[in-house]
């Protein structure tokens, strides 16, 4: 028996913000965590938009069926170039099937932590 | 082809405070984090409701087609007048296209981060 | 013409928890924060759930037309008895008319602070 | 007359993590927080899903009617065998009947407290 793909193929994450700066035990990073409850691979395409030049797009990333990939947004590249550091930026995340997406975000720009996590906006379609 | 406005055009943030103090390297802000996937402009009013007094209505802002725009709450005015500091108030956003809006917070009050953030509620018509 | 009552009328928060103690500048607390957009009171009915004790049912309060208000859980009372500090529960909204809810909370139990928050789950119906 | 069942029968959490270590007054730890507005016991399965090992499955909890579970993720266990510490996973509960779900981090790698909070994503059907 096939196991079901559970949630949408379509997610959007306005705040996306790599901090410059870490300090204390643990590196500022930014999670785009998704999960694969079916047993087939999930081929992810994410789009990066920002405020003031054009979007990287047709960013390829693979989660395998059954799995969870927890995606650090500062390994994304497009053409070997990955998202700049210090500026505001949003997140689409379309797949080839239905997946769950949330994002999280560790702050260590002071030497004790800050952590904010959402769940990605979903559309249907 | 036309690029897909995906979202919804009704927006609402019932948790909006704006902190009185910063401390440490980083300064105290509220963002509204707005996503427009379209080609065109996103046309925005935002009204500011409040606990004890009228709403500041009809506050316009742009995000241009296939941008993001992180509005820090401080710059949203009415006739000159910003949002008050300190004091508890709500958040409603209306778009003339389907945009996606996420809310964060950084509070520095105390020399050390804290962060929170949460998708707005979307309203479907 | 009449204002609109944006959204939701059953609003649910299951991970409630007034910390017991505070130190630094702010005060550990939790605020339900309403968002009334109609021009009508909004009358809403608090019901409190535990862990291992009868829930607190039936508590009342009032939140007026194109108004918020952040509702601090340490105010909630039942025939004058509080939510018991330390000790885990959850919290469902009833209102009479549509409304928007989201739930916060800072933790000062350390010098520095610790800010989480959610959009509280909405039912129709 | 039967209290209702608020809320859905499928959650998912894509970012699950168990901090390895703690410091300060309060121990990192995680917090599945379920409601079960109705009177009947909610029989709840979690699935765990890992990025690089096969899920943990049918791990068994019961939320008793009109409770609230806030549920340490540290405690659930598979033939014995917790989730292990210090790993990216993803969190899947099923119910027998409606229940409502929110997911929360208390992380105090620092001697200062971090807290992330949001709903889990839930699912018709």
């Amino acid at each position: 028996m096939q196991k079901q793909a559970w949630g949408e193929r379509h997610w959007f994450i306005p705040d996306g913000y790599i901090p410059e700066t870490s300090s204390g035990s643990l590196t500022s990073h930014e999670s785009v965590c998704v999960l694969n409850t079916s047993d087939r691979d999930a081929s992810l395409s994410f789009t990066i938009y920002f405020e003031d030049r054009e979007p990287m797009e047709h960013i390829a990333f693979t989660v395998p069926g059954r799995r969870t990939k927890h995606i650090r947004t500062s390994l994304l590249q497009k053409d070997g170039a990955p998202i700049p550091v210090g500026v505001p930026y949003a997140i689409a995340v379309e797949s080839d099937i239905p997946v769950v997406v949330q994002y999280s975000r560790l702050d260590s720009t002071q030497a004790e932590n800050a952590l904010m996590s959402t769940l990605a906006f979903p559309v249907k379609g």
